[in-house]
C-alpha cells in the first residue's frame, strides 16, 4: 500500500467553535494537526488576555497534547494596552473582520483607520495580523477584490507587520499576494482549492458547500491551484473549518466542516496533479515560516487505502459527507516528551 | 385608495406541475391571468396529443373560466407528424430543454440540429418555439451567454419560427435579444427582475431564492431592468411560477413559487420606477402580441393596499413568503359569456 510519511502539519485558519462543539473539533483537528491558528469569532468574542486565556485553556483540557496558536478579535474602542496584554497572554495574531462579512462579525471594523494604533502596536509586538478580506458592502463575487486597495494599503503602512489575507478565493486575491509585499501572504482552504460555484449553485443547491468567501469560478481555482502547484511559499494550508449543525445549515448558516477530511483530501489532489511531495511544504512548513515558528519535530503518515467519509458528526454534517476519499491519515508519531 | 385597471394579464411562462399541487397552481394563476403558457416538464412529459389533451382537461376541470396554452417538450426522435398532430390538438408552443439545464431535463436535447426536422415543420404550423436558453457544460453563470449562438443560428435558419428566450437572467441575453432579429423575443420573471444572486448567497444562504437559471449580478438586472422600464415590446412577462414542497427545496430543487405575489410585486416595482403606465403592456400586450393571441377583454383592478404574503401555502413556501407587498389585486371582472 503506498504510504507517505510527512512533518506533522499545521491549520492556519480553524474555527473551535464552543461549548458542546468544542470537543468534537479539537478532537478533529488535534489528531491530525501539531497546532493551529484558532479563530476568535466566539459569542462573545475573544478580546482579552481573561477570555483568550480561558479559552486556551477548555481547548487544552481537551487534548493537552495539542497546541493551539490563539487569536484575538480587533475591535473598534480596543486599547493599545489591550494588544500588550494579549501578546503577554500567548496571542500569535488578531484577526481583523470587515463589519457584516462573515458569522458574528457584526461588531467588526469598517476601515482599518479605526484601528490604526492597534495595528501599531500590533507591528510593534510581532503579532501577525490575520484578515477576513472581503467588502461586505459590494456584490457578492467581487468582494474580495473590493478589499484588496485596503489590505495593501495594511501592508504599507506597517511594513513590518505581517499579514494573512485568508481564505483566498478569488484570481485577483491570488495575484495580489503573489505580486505583492514580503508581509503579505494568504491561506487556502481545502474547499476553495477543489470547489467552484458550481458545487453550490450548479446543480442542486448543495448548502454543504455554502461559505464565505463564497465559492468563484473555475479561472479562480485555477489560479488557486496553479499557485499551489507552483509550490509557492507565500500560500499555504488554513482549512477554515467552520462547522454549524445541521438545523443551523438549514437555515443558511454559511461554513463547511472540513477538518476531518482536510489532509486526506489534500493529498488526493496534490496526488492527481503528480506533485504528492509537494503536500509537506503547504501544510507543514510554509505557514510556520511565515508565522516564524518553529517546524514540527513530530511525523505523520498517510496512506493510500479508500475510505467513506461519515454521513455526520453528531450534529454536524461534514465537509463530503459520505463520499468516498482515497487518502488516509493512518497514525500519529507522538514526540516522547509530549 | 390608490387604484389601477388594466387589461387582464397573461403569464407566458408557468409550470403548474400535476397531482395534489394542480388545485393550488391553477387557482393561483388563473385568479389573476387569463392565460398562461403551461410548461411541459411533466412526469411523464407532455410529448403527445393525448398527454396534451389529458393534462388540458385536468387544468380546465379545475377553473374552466381559464384559458390554459398548451405546450409540448421537443423530444430527440419525435416525429414530424407528431407534431402537427400536437397543432392539431391545440399546443400554442414547443419547448427545447437543452440536455441537463434544469428541473426534468434528462431527456433533453443536446443540439437544436437533432430537431431540425421538427424546427421545420414548428415554423411551418405557426408554432412557437420556447427555449431554456443554458448551455449546462458551462459554468452556471455562463450558461445563458454560451447558449446564445445556438439560438441566433435557429432564429436565422427558421426566419417565420418565433422563438422566446426564456426568463432572461444576463446583460448579454438581454442585449441578444434587443438587438436580434424579428422573430427572437424574451420572457422576463419576476425574481430575475427584481433579485440578484446576493439574494440567494449574498448573506445568509436563502434557498427559496435558488431557481435556474441562476440570479445574476447587479449589471444583468439592470440590463433586465433597463430593457422593461423602456417598455421594449420584445420583452414581456413569463413568471417561471415553479413550485416545490419545502421537502424538495430542502434537498436543493430549483424554482420559486411566484404566482401569487408576480402582479402585485410587478405594481410595485413599475410604481417604484414611476413608470406603472408599463405595467399593462408588459403584462397583458407584448406577449399576446408576439404569439398573435388577441388582447384579453377583461380587466382586472389593482389597488394600494399593503398585506402580507402566507408563510405557506400547503407545502410550498411561496417566494416572498412572509414579508410585506404593498398591491394587491383587488377584483376581476370576467366577460359574461364564459
Amino acid at each position: 500500500m503506498k504510504q507517505i510519511e510527512i512533518r506533522k502539519p499545521d491549520d492556519f485558519h480553524i474555527h473551535l467553535r464552543q461549548g458542546d462543539l468544542l470537543g468534537m473539533t479539537v478532537h478533529h483537528c488535534s489528531s491530525v494537526f501539531a497546532r493551529a491558528i484558532v479563530m476568535p469569532n466566539t459569542i462573545p468574542p475573544i478580546d482579552s488576555p481573561e477570555s483568550l486565556e480561558d479559552y486556551r485553556r477548555q481547548i487544552s483540557g481537551i487534548d493537552p497534547a495539542f497546541r493551539p496558536l490563539m487569536t484575538f478579535k480587533l475591535l473598534k474602542g480596543m486599547s493599545s494596552e489591550n494588544i500588550r496584554l494579549l501578546k503577554k497572554a500567548g496571542a500569535v495574531a488578531g484577526k481583523l473582520y470587515p463589519a457584516g462579512s462573515t458569522t458574528n462579525s457584526a461588531d467588526g471594523i469598517t476601515h482599518w483607520k479605526e484601528i490604526v494604533e492597534l495595528l501599531k502596536v500590533m507591528e510593534e509586538e510581532g503579532l501577525v495580523l490575520s484578515v477576513h478580506g472581503e467588502d461586505p458592502s459590494v456584490f457578492s463575487l467581487d468582494r474580495e477584490k473590493a478589499y484588496i486597495p485596503e489590505i495593501l494599503e495594511i501592508c504599507e503602512e506597517f511594513p513590518q507587520l505581517k499579514v494573512v489575507f485568508e481564505h483566498l478565493s478569488s484570481a485577483e486575491g491570488i495575484s495580489t499576494v503573489e505580486t505583492g509585499p514580503d508581509n503579505l501572504a494568504g491561506t487556502i482552504t481545502v474547499h476553495h482549492l477543489l470547489l467552484t460555484l458550481d458545487d453550490l449553485i450548479g446543480g442542486s443547491l448543495n448548502s454543504h458547500n455554502f461559505c464565505k468567501p463564497v465559492l468563484k469560478g473555475p479561472k479562480d481555482r485555477e489560479a488557486i491551484q496553479s499557485v499551489v502547484l507552483e509550490g509557492n511559499r507565500k500560500f499555504f494550508f488554513g482549512s477554515d473549518s467552520a462547522p454549524h449543525s445541521a438545523l443551523k445549515k438549514s437555515k443558511g448558516a454559511a461554513g463547511s466542516y472540513t477538518a476531518p477530511v482536510t489532509l486526506p483530501l489534500l493529498a488526493e489532489f496534490f496526488e492527481s496533479s503528480n506533485r504528492l511531495e509537494l503536500l509537506e511544504n503547504f501544510t507543514s512548513r510554509f505557514g510556520a515560516e511565515f508565522y516564524g515558528l518553529p517546524l514540527n519535530e513530530e511525523k505523520i503518515v498517510m496512506e493510500k487505502e479508500r475510505w467513506t467519509v461519515p454521513e455526520r458528526y453528531g450534529e454536524v454534517i461534514p465537509f463530503f459527507a459520505s463520499k468516498e476519499i482515497n487518502w488516509k491519515v493512518k497514525k500519529m508519531s507522538f514526540r516522547s516528551d509530549i
